[in-house]
């Protein structure tokens, strides 16, 4: 999924990301919380038709931006206090609260609202934590059920194509809700979270808290184990995930959604992601600095094997001068090829699988 | 023309120029000289090849930015010393180095190398300035004869779709070179300028110095007594100008050219143009700024009459969204609209004026 934090996949257009055959894009609750505000949304019909997009759409809870961004944290059983990273000015985030603004939002798929803890965390500390969020989950989940068909876009419609509140294609149906699987990097307080969300009986799990700064290793492990406890019939989401050799790897695993901002912001920094061999779109991923000099004359495409509309038009060299320049069209086109990257891998891992068909 | 300052109309692709009928593009020779160099740029086989753009594209002579941009500039009879604004670098500009330099770009249309004066200047400043202007232009044109087959796409094709030496579509072809009148504020000198410039025959000629502080009554002026000194069967081009009814204007005085950076430059900082009456395409221009708070929950498109896709699929809230976040996207929305607005205008102008055809 790409990372559309404030109602916006950075640099691209949305009619771009429909052509990259995009098919779910994440935004950012915290994010969109701040600015324009949530119940601006909501009067809009919802990040659907405020932002032009009648694809599936994901909001996670807030919780990771509080906890990553936000200052001057307050944690209580109740929720948390924080201070906005953009102006200072003091809020309040409980369970209750993230599944209102999620629902005013409007996105297909909603997040339990939960603690991350930091890391390298105790174990005494990680299961403290984690039983804040299981209590979180059932309170996110109870309010899920008594509320879920507020969604805005039930009553107006969706999308750039809605019609108002006269289209009635919507009619009845409601967001899912995932819980969140946490336990730090303890096997023992993963399968109890695991077990623990199970037993509530989510619609769909993620697994949480990963990612973080552990190695690589470690995040397999700690997704291998959880996976065993979660059903395979509904959607498993690995949460902030990764390299394109990874998503490949946790997919083969078993992981059905994972979203990563890495895409877009390494294209806007020059990072591209290219195959060793681009006649073998299964062979070694290579990342490729746009900003080096060998690429100052060099007037072939960033990836030969790519179907991208980047790859169709313009060159290393190009790339490198509009990087090098600071020009704005450079973050535009990096990202359309590293998402275009992205979702390959996953077209190409999806008919290995011959799954989601 | 739309100006493409270092070969990219900043924040939008060439294909979506292409989309929105931009026919010919303007790009900076001061700016692509100091970077990526023009040296590069040749052996690329011509801006064309370079940016990825077939249509026609035009160069200044870098005269204007190197008296606009560069730092402790020293002229001569000969040529200007300059500092790059970049790194403060020395270089030096003469009328030949300039045309070797705009032969290297390979536009389709190259610019005389010109002095501009300051503003507001008097009548004997003006008319020393324009005295140099006149021997650089009779330099400029001596090389641009001698030299004017050199232009490397003759030998790489250009373009997107260039087939590389083997493609002799443009065999035989060679770039334009514009004469630039000036004079200042002067109606005698600019007089004097047009006659002097058509007397050394150029295939098209600019009128320079103006839309540089001066009321718009003295640029209206200048342009209609220039314009009669000027050969109706050549390309008459006024540089740097304007708003939309200005070019408007101009366009039905009898320019047939103009470049401008306002529709991007304005698009960047959130200022867009709209018909007061959508549905009438020739009513007044109106300006919106779209970060004030009366757009918040606007959501209707920015002109309800103009067919750009901006219009076609975001609101008003949205875009007053993504500027207020400090978005990439919002840049490239607004000036999509903008060269839309501008580009709309010209063509209903061609229509009314019947001419173009």
């Amino acid at each position: 999924m790409p990372v559309g934090t404030a109602a916006t996949v950075k640099a691209v257009p949305q009619e771009t990301l429909e052509k990259l055959n995009a098919e779910i894009i994440l935004a950012n609750t915290y994010h969109l919380y701040l600015r324009p505000g949530h119940e601006l949304i909501r009067r809009a019909g919802g990040v659907h038709r405020f932002m032009s997009w009648e694809r599936p759409m994901l909001t996670d809870s807030g919780g990771f931006q509080v906890f990553s961004l936000a200052k001057l944290r307050k944690i209580t059983d109740d929720g948390v206090e924080f201070q906005s990273h953009l102006d200072g000015s003091k809020h309040f985030f409980s369970p209750e609260h993230s599944m209102e603004v999620q629902i005013a939002l409007g996105a297909d798929v909603m997040m339990a609202f939960d603690e991350c803890v930091e890391t390298p965390a105790s174990w005494e500390r990680t299961k403290e934590s984690m039983g804040l969020t299981h209590a979180w989950a059932a309170r996110s989940l109870a309010y899920w059920k008594a509320h879920r068909h507020e969604v805005p876009w039930m009553f107006e419609g969706r999308g750039p194509r809605a019609k108002g509140p006269e289209d009635k294609s919507f009619e009845g149906k409601y967001q899912a809700l995932f819980g969140i699987v946490q336990g730090g990097m303890y096997a023992d307080l993963r399968k109890e979270s695991a077990e623990r969300l199970v037993e509530m009986d989510f619609p769909g799990y993620a697994i949480g808290g990963l990612a973080v700064g552990e190695p690589r290793e470690v995040t397999r492990e700690m997704i291998a184990l959880t996976l065993e406890h979660l059903p395979k019939d509904k959607p498993r989401y690995v949460m902030g995930v990764g390299y394109p050799d990874e998503i490949e790897e946790y997919a083969k695993m078993g992981v059905d959604m994972m979203d990563c901002v890495l895409p877009t912001r390494a294209g806007r920094h020059g990072l591209l992601f290219v195959r060793e061999d681009p006649k073998n779109r299964a062979s070694a991923v290579v990342r490729m600095n746009i900003k080096k000099q060998e690429y100052a004359e060099d007037h072939g495409p960033i990836d030969a094997g790519c179907g991208c509309s980047t790859c169709a038009r313009y060159s290393r060299a190009y790339l490198r001068h509009l990087f090098a320049s600071g020009e704005p069209l450079g973050a535009t086109l990096n990202s359309i090829h590293n998402l275009s990257f992205y979702l390959e891998t996953m077209e190409r891992v999806r008919q290995e699988l011959a799954v989601w068909d």
